[in-house]
Parts: C-alpha cells; sequence; structure tokens
C-alpha cells in the first residue's frame, strides 16, 4: 500500500480515538496524519505512536491533500464538512448517519459488500454499529442456508453513546451504591442499574431510530430487502460492547454444527460456544459450559463473537444465537479503516 | 374470608420478605403468622404488622394447624418440606421449581388459570417469574386475537438470584468504579457492567434451565402447546424488574391499538405507551413520548407493564413489545398470596 495522508474528524472522541488506536496497532501505511475537531478540542493534544500531535480546527481549508478523511463527528459536521473534503480529494469515509442512505454513497460492511466501496463518489458511508454486528451474523448464514427473517433484541452499551454517558453511567451507578440522587443527563431516564428500550428518536411506525437503521440500512448493503428484519433496540448498563439476541429463519435446513461452521469460517466472526462444544463432546473440561460471548471479554477486540447456538423448532429452520462486538471497534472505527484499507 | 394461620418458608429471603410485606399491605385475613427458615436464621426477627417476630426452625411439626403455607426457599426444602406441610393439613403454596411440572400439582397464574387452584392435593405450584411476565402479556393477546408463536428476550434482574447476588451486583459495580477487581461469586461470570446468557443449568438441546421453563411452564398453564415459545434469557446488571422483549405472531389482524386496549383491560396488566399515545393524538405533552416501562419505576408495583407496542410488517399479524414486571413481587410473592386469597 502507498503511503496515505489520514485525517481524523472528531479525534478526540470515543470513536476518534479508537481509530488513532487502530492505526496504530494495524500499521496503517501513514505519511501523514491530521487530527481535526470542532473548537473546543482545537489545540489539545492527542497521542500516535508515542508522539503528541496537536488537534487543529474542522475548517474549510484542513484537507488540502488529504487521502482518507475519517470522520467519526456529528452528523452536522459530516453535512458540512464531507463534501468539502471529498472536494478537495480527500476520501472520505463517514461514521456518522447523515449519508448512510443517500443513493450515491456507498454503505459498507468490508467483509460482505466490500466491492462496492469502489464505487464510491468521494464519500463513503460506515454503517451503523447494530447494522454491522448483525450483518456480520446474518451474512455468512444467508450465503450458506439463506436467510428469511431476523428477530433481534439488542443490549447495547452506553459508550455508543459517547464520553459522557460513559461518565453518566459510572456517575449514577456511584450515587446509587452511595444512597444519592444520580443526575440525568444523558438520556431522558437514568441508565445506571436501568434498561431503556429507547435509542434514537421514535418514527411515524413506532420503532426507534436505531431500530429503523437496522432495517434499511441492512437492506442497502445486502442489496434486498428480502432478509426480513424486526428489531427492538435497548440501551443497557454496561460500558462498552454492543449484544444482540438474534432469532433467525433460514431458508433450509442446518444442523447447530453447520451453523458454528459457516460462522467460524467467515472472516472478522470468532465463535465461542461451549455449551454446544460439550454438547458435540468437544470440550475438554466440565466448565467449558459456561464459555459464551459476554462484554467483559470481547472489549478491544476485532472480532464479533458468537455464542448460545440453539435450534429453534417453533418454526422451521430457526436458529436461536447470541452475539457481541465491540461497537466501537467493529461496529464504528475498525470498519472505517478496513474500508480506507481496501481502497488505500 | 376466614382469618388464617399462615406459614412462611424462608421469611428471610429476598421472597419471604416481600411476602411479608404483601401480607401486610393486602390486609390478609391472618390469625397466626409463623416465620419459618433453616439453620442460619432460625431465632432471627422479622417484623410484620410493626411487631417482631421470631424466626422458627422449619421442621417435621412446624406446620400443626397452618392453613396455608408459603414456601420461599431451595427446591431441596421444598421437596423436603411441602410433603409434611401437606400432610399436616396446610394447603402448600410452592415458589420453588421443585413441583411446578408434576402432573397432580396445579401450577397457577391467578389471572389466567385461577381455577385450576381449586383441584389442588396440599400443593399448588408458583410459577418461575418470567414465565409469569410472560403469560400475563400473552395471555390477554391469546384470548383475542389467538397467539401462533412468541420469541422472547429477556433482561433478567439480579434479585432473581437472591440476597448474595443482590451484594455482589454491588460489590463488583463498586470495585470496578474503584479500579478494583471485583469478586466473582455468585455467578459464573462477573454480573457487575457485564450481561449474562445464561440463567440455569444448560439442557440437552443448548437451552438453559431459564429458558427451558418458560416453554414447558407456560404449555401446563395454558393447559395446551400450540402457542409457541421461543427463549433467550439474559442476566442484566440491574438490581430488581425483570424486562422481555417479546415478538409475538397473532392469528388475526390486530391494530396497536387493540393491542393496547386487550392489555389494558386485564387485570393486573398496564400499559404505558407514550409513543403509541403520541402516534394516536393522545398525548399531552411532547415529553410522553419517552414514557414506556422501565425497571426504575416499576419495582415494588404489582402490575405487569407493556409498552412499545408496534406492529411487526415481516410476519403475518406480528406484533413487537415490551415489558417490565417486578419479579420479586407479581414474579414470586404476589402471585403466592394471589392463589392464598382465592383459596381463603
Amino acid at each position: 500500500m502507498n503511503r496515505q495522508n489520514v485525517a481524523v474528524v472528531g479525534a478526540r472522541g470515543l470513536v476518534g480515538k479508537e481509530v488513532l488506536n487502530i492505526l496504530e496497532e494495524r500499521d496503517f501505511p501513514l505519511r501523514k496524519l491530521t487530527p481535526l475537531a470542532t473548537e473546543e478540542s482545537v489545540g489539545t493534544i492527542v497521542e500516535f505512536r508515542g508522539e503528541p500531535y496537536v488537534v487543529h480546527r474542522l475548517e474549510k481549508d484542513a484537507f488540502d491533500s488529504v487521502d482518507f478523511a475519517i470522520f467519526a463527528a456529528s452528523c452536522e459536521a459530516s453535512a458540512e464538512y464531507a463534501p468539502v473534503a471529498a472536494k478537495a480529494g480527500a476520501i472520505v469515509i463517514d461514521n456518522s448517519a447523515h449519508f448512510r442512505m443517500a443513493p450515491d454513497v456507498p454503505l459498507v460492511v468490508p467483509e460482505i459488500n466490500g466491492q462496492s466501496a469502489h464505487e464510491h463518489k468521494g464519500v463513503i458511508a460506515n454503517p451503523n454499529c447494530s447494522t454491522i454486528q448483525l450483518l456480520m451474523v446474518v451474512h455468512p448464514l444467508d450465503l450458506k442456508f439463506g436467510v428469511r427473517r431476523v428477530v433481534v433484541s439488542t443490549y447495547q452499551s452506553v459508550s455508543g453513546s459517547g464520553k459522557k454517558a460513559l461518565d453518566e453511567l459510572a456517575n449514577q451507578s456511584l450515587a446509587m451504591l452511595s444512597l444519592k440522587e444520580p443526575t440525568v443527563e444523558a438520556y431522558p431516564h437514568r441508565i445506571g442499574f436501568n434498561l431503556l428500550p429507547h435509542i434514537g428518536d421514535f418514527d411515524d411506525d413506532g420503532y426507534s431510530g436505531e431500530e429503523t437503521k437496522l432495517k434499511r440500512e441492512a437492506a442497502k448493503i445486502l442489496g434486498r430487502d428480502d432478509v426480513l428484519i424486526s428489531p427492538t433496540c435497548v440501551r443497557v448498563p454496561v460500558f462498552n460492547c454492543h449484544c444482540q439476541s438474534l432469532n433467525i429463519t433460514l431458508k433450509s435446513r442446518a444442523s447447530c454444527e453447520e451453523v458454528r461452521d459457516a460462522l467460524s469460517n467467515f472472516p472478522g466472526v470468532e465463535v465461542i460456544d461451549g455449551v454446544l462444544e460439550s454438547r458435540l463432546g468437544m470440550a475438554n473440561r466440565e466448565e467449558d459450559v459456561n464459555d459464551y460471548p459476554l462484554p467483559s471479554q470481547c472489549s478491544d477486540r476485532d472480532e464479533v463473537f458468537v455464542g448460545r447456538i440453539r435450534l429453534d423448532d417453533t418454526v422451521e429452520f430457526g436458529v436461536n444465537l447470541w452475539s457481541v462486538m465491540d461497537n466501537l471497534r467493529k461496529g464504528a472505527a475498525l470498519n472505517a479503516i478496513q474500508i480506507a484499507e481496501l481502497l488505500a
């Protein structure tokens, strides 16, 4: 790969920091790194490969000679500056929702529709974290067995809402454990030791923004709308890693072992299923039955992890699964960098 | 109602305490209260109607002249002493799983199959909390529209695992917020800021004990096995109140409003659905859209709360719902006392 000039917009945010971490970890072929941010972070320092980098102002001439501009800021910042960056010749990879459904903007999960990244007209959109997590499981099964319908209930961590939400979960939890009144700012209700069935604004059909994104983005990425998705999205008091409970109706018969193999053989997916291995006589120790993906074990990991694979006999060709993904990595920063790597 | 002699086995446990609270709140017609427990709690004091009661030893002659023996202890305690209590002439209402699937033991949710309580032969079983929560929502819809299939993902609080688990969630949370290593004892993994897709031992088909209970107990309570249930049960870091994400396939068409009415009109169910009310033009304030059932608001409440009612167009006659229930009350203690009230 040729060496690239990369700008990271929102370099001090949770996703922006993860972008820097992953560029470093994967030894991305960088010529120059330009951290950018809006007002409040301008002039602050981020560290990259042990060196300090001053955060520059996100402004019109910030993208001169930039090859890749990775946007990890607000929809508003993307709406205003992504076209500017593209016009200056950069390939924009945008984490915000702003361009995802635009017809001339590819929406890309490299393992699934990487080829569509090449059709970009300056801007490529990174899908929503929950969409990536869902499709990384559904697509391998769709390739192998066909997928008719997916009922998904999510268990989404607060890191998806940014730093203030992380602080709020910690502060509310501490307040409650100290029998003090928790302060509520990041969400409409307390998240500490609580669950909120509400992610994003509600649409006219009663679905939340997050739920609607799952349906629409999946159809765009798969290039067809016959993989039916019925979602319920819930915020849980976990710092990082999203989980999904998936009920999948396949189009043809599959054993648990075949489902496991289809998932294990797909790049970026790892099966952790001690229950299934015990049932198949493959477990080494009795405690292995307690191996299934957990948020506590999947942070800072690149893969989408799947476990609790069970046949569902309430429908023809039904399967139940449980998946866990670091929403800041494969759900955001890693996926964006994989797109850049495809094109670099 | 005639005044009754009531023994509460496990009077110092979370459910036992709630039994005492609810007997007091509902002004149950008591002649005599006998708190019972195994070794470690014998001689300790519980308070009831402002008076101290000494906890007596659970032993063979503890049930003389007892009318109702409410068991809220272990399966082992129920297995050994429920037959003793029944033989002594008490009606046993058992919260443990031990007798639930026994053919000659009624498994009762008073609002659903209360009449079957009268067929007891000395022992009546209280269903598992998740089963009660599920059926309190599914049964009214089944009566009105018919229910073909339910895909349920649970979000279950730690109070369902007893006092040690409550302490462990608090202690682990505090440890983590203090950057200390949390101690793991109550579950196979940390529950603080984590999620465990594992409740009860795993069966040969890969389903957990809690998941299998949901399927079997529902069929017994409904008296038929054609309401198909596909469950995934997950423990969440919440102190009290279980939540369920339900995807329900009805047998006939229903609008969101009709679903809401069928649920609202059923005793023991309350709909909190600001999203739906806003859509129906019934909300008073813009913020009402943020009204949905939350664990933080449903503790110490008797009802099963339902919200987020949405049609699911991925299947004929599909509906998505979200429910919340205080698992110690309607999920355990309240349901047991309602059974006693039926028979008193």
